[in-house]
């Protein structure tokens, strides 16, 4: 096993000099990525194969093996993603504000790379790609970890990424790729040179990051998502997005785990769910009062809290609005909530009082991602309140510093009085 | 002992109130408070002599018998402070962008709290009354936790602006004032229903808080901060900004530790140093390149790593611009340091590649502060690259939420092709 903390010490020193690269030398390197895999086809391809056939021997399940695939299709979407991203603005070196603190002393804050990302993801080797492509570009240095079941496709992309990176003038700490599982836990310690960590993978896996380590994590642990039927809302509208919000695709963290009805429309709407359920099998969950009007399984107080992630859905009869808002706020993982409701008020008032990172009205909750909101990339959905919030693009790699430019300035004339500020913003 | 967690857990409940309380509430409150403060001053005055009274009795040193005091100057300077407060922009429901994502199909980050902001400070009363008030601007609860010394100060201090508050009305957990330091530990376990901690105090302190808690820390630990005299300086002009750095206020976290000086000017500014630093009472401390030319303390590594907060600067000559550069990353704490040059190129590069929060060109590190900023509030000081950085004003107390206005959308019908994302930013 490698050295970790030596390594990690090692990358946290170039990364001082990549968040000096300029925009036209990151953007040809992108474009010699692109170049690189487009080129390196063959091989890639032969490395996934050697992986598909170990997995397949070890049983791997249907779901995994799929996305463990990574053949021609997979690979031009990536290459067309590393595209669009070099043709995006550089989020570097952007004068946030300026403004004259007094004559001659000039404050400017700017933006500038985080530093050294830890991003540690299962099978898929487009997160490698991407996430490698996404750092570069927002000047960051990468230190991953990929699944041990996609070890030849991973360091295949490696390969072609890092040397094409090289030759057009990145330092060679940009990208860093871990191999074993064990470096895992050395990694979490390393508090000192990495600066933000990325886990992309299960609830579990996510959840033991966040509790062992010092290192800030960006992501999400649960997502247990809400859909709460108003008094008001359309009741035809709404079951085509209750059953969208559920099942357009169960295994992922913004489809909806449970649904709230106000008692109002219970009797009308609950027998519309049950037609609706059982065409769709999806298996419901039902609080007593939901028990009284139609078929389903008793649900226990940990339905609220569980994310089944399958074709399984837990319904609530709830008093009103603010009972639904404090099932939300009390149960659910501040991720996506929606209300369906006519009136537009009481739409609000859900989406003001509900404290998620994304709060919807007469929508489905699986709008809640970064390609759908326009973002291009998407580096994950964080549900922490600090620095980014919900899905997240390019913004969320990079922070900013202040410079302040002076002549001789010193603090001791204006704590004096011989000196006063004359504040002035600048455009 | 009260139990906290139940505390916490309610005043989490109050906060999603809080978040929708009008401007016009909130600053009405804010006015109110004003008054209730200049209304309640003979009892405040009272209750700080008796804070005194014990504090005189115990021995507590000048220096924090000086910052516990609370007259009538610095009652005023703290009402002053909340009338300025109250003129500010509002910092909450603010559109920072809106885009079309289909036909009727709206996206919107707006701004709102972060909910709930544990503050833990030490002697100032004053601290009491900025946190407070800044967290009620911003729609966020606070749970402060102040120093026992200033207990009587603080008691009376909070029932003003707590009645104050909840009479204009604001929810009554708005502001929560908790008495003994056993409560610190059982706060720190909250993180289902704190935030944000804001830890005020000795570095020894904030390092305690940032180590014992689940829950984001804004602030920082060290402010080990350094100047630079680089070989292109003007060396007459940096005398006094070394002097200012170091000694206009010794024992705050802006105040520079480590002098680094480029060899090649090292011969003609070591004396001008020493004699300014004589004049000033400052104890040298240097490596043996500056022992071989002026009278020095022989510096060892841990003095590189070390905050003295006093009258004592340690000195380095360096090999060039990147060596600084490099010594700064590698010893300093990412808080403020400053490059002396006329060259602009190397200024740049220097503020660049240092990995500061705060980089300075030709002034004092003791600018590196929110009201010399022109931020009016200060909430504190972050090095943290996460959220805000540097000085934290008001936007370092408020996030976003993404709110999402459809018609009955479902992501089906993107998924199959039938319908199409029609980007359009709205201005």
């Amino acid at each position: 096993m490698k050295n970790i903390a030596i390594i990690a010490e090692a990358v946290k020193s170039d990364s001082y000099m990549l968040a000096a690269i300029s925009e036209e030398t990151r953007n040809r390197a992108l474009t010699d990525i692109v170049r690189a895999l487009s080129d390196g086809r063959a091989a890639i391809l032969a490395a996934n194969e050697a992986d598909l056939t170990e997995a397949e021997k070890t049983g791997l399940a249907a779901p995994l093996l799929k996305r463990l695939k990574f053949d021609n299709d997979k690979l031009d979407g990536v290459i067309q993603g590393i595209r669009e991203l070099a043709a995006l603005p550089d989020p570097l070196f952007q004068t946030r504000f300026a403004r004259q603190l007094d004559e001659g002393l000039i404050l400017k804050q700017v933006t500038c790379p985080i530093g050294v990302i830890g991003v540690i993801f299962e099978s898929r080797p487009d997160a490698l790609v991407q996430i490698s492509t996404l750092c570069l570009k927002s000047g960051n240095c990468a230190i991953l970890k990929g699944g041990s079941e996609a070890k030849h496709t991973n360091a295949a992309l490696f390969d072609l990424i890092h040397q094409a990176g090289v030759s057009a003038g990145i330092p060679a700490g940009f990208l860093t790729l871990l191999e074993s599982r064990e470096e895992i836990g050395a990694l979490l310690s390393c508090e000192d040179s990495i600066d933000l960590l990325i886990p992309r993978g299960s609830n579990a896996f996510v959840r033991y990051i966040m509790d062992n380590t010092k290192i800030p994590v960006m992501g999400h642990a649960d997502g247990i998502c809400h859909v709460y039927v108003d008094k008001y809302a359309d009741l035809e509208k709404s079951i085509p997005i209750v059953m969208d919000a559920k099942t357009q695709y169960v295994a992922v963290c913004n489809a909806a785990e449970t649904l709230l009805v106000h008692r109002a429309v219970a009797d009308a709407f609950l027998p519309l769910l049950s037609k609706a359920a059982e065409k769709a099998h999806v298996q419901l969950i039902g609080c007593p009062e939901t028990q009284a009007r139609i078929a389903c399984i008793p649900a226990r107080e940990t339905d609220y809290r569980t994310e089944y992630l399958d074709y399984i859905l837990t319904v609530r009869v709830v008093d009103g609005l603010d009972a639904a808002i404090g099932h939300i706020n009390r149960y659910g993982s501040h991720h996506t909530d929606a209300i369906l409701t006519e009136d537009p008020d009481r739409a609000e008032r859900f989406m003001q009082l509900v404290d998620s990172a994304d709060v919807f009205h007469n929508c489905s909750t699986r709008f809640s991602d970064g390609y759908r909101y326009g973002f291009g990339a998407e580096v994950g959905v964080s549900t922490s309140k600090l620095h980014a919030r919900g899905p997240v693009g390019l913004e969320g790699l990079i922070t900013y510093k202040y410079k302040l430019y002076g002549n001789g300035h010193v603090v001791a004339d204006y704590a004096s009085g011989q000196k006063a500020f004359r504040f002035a913003d600048i455009s």
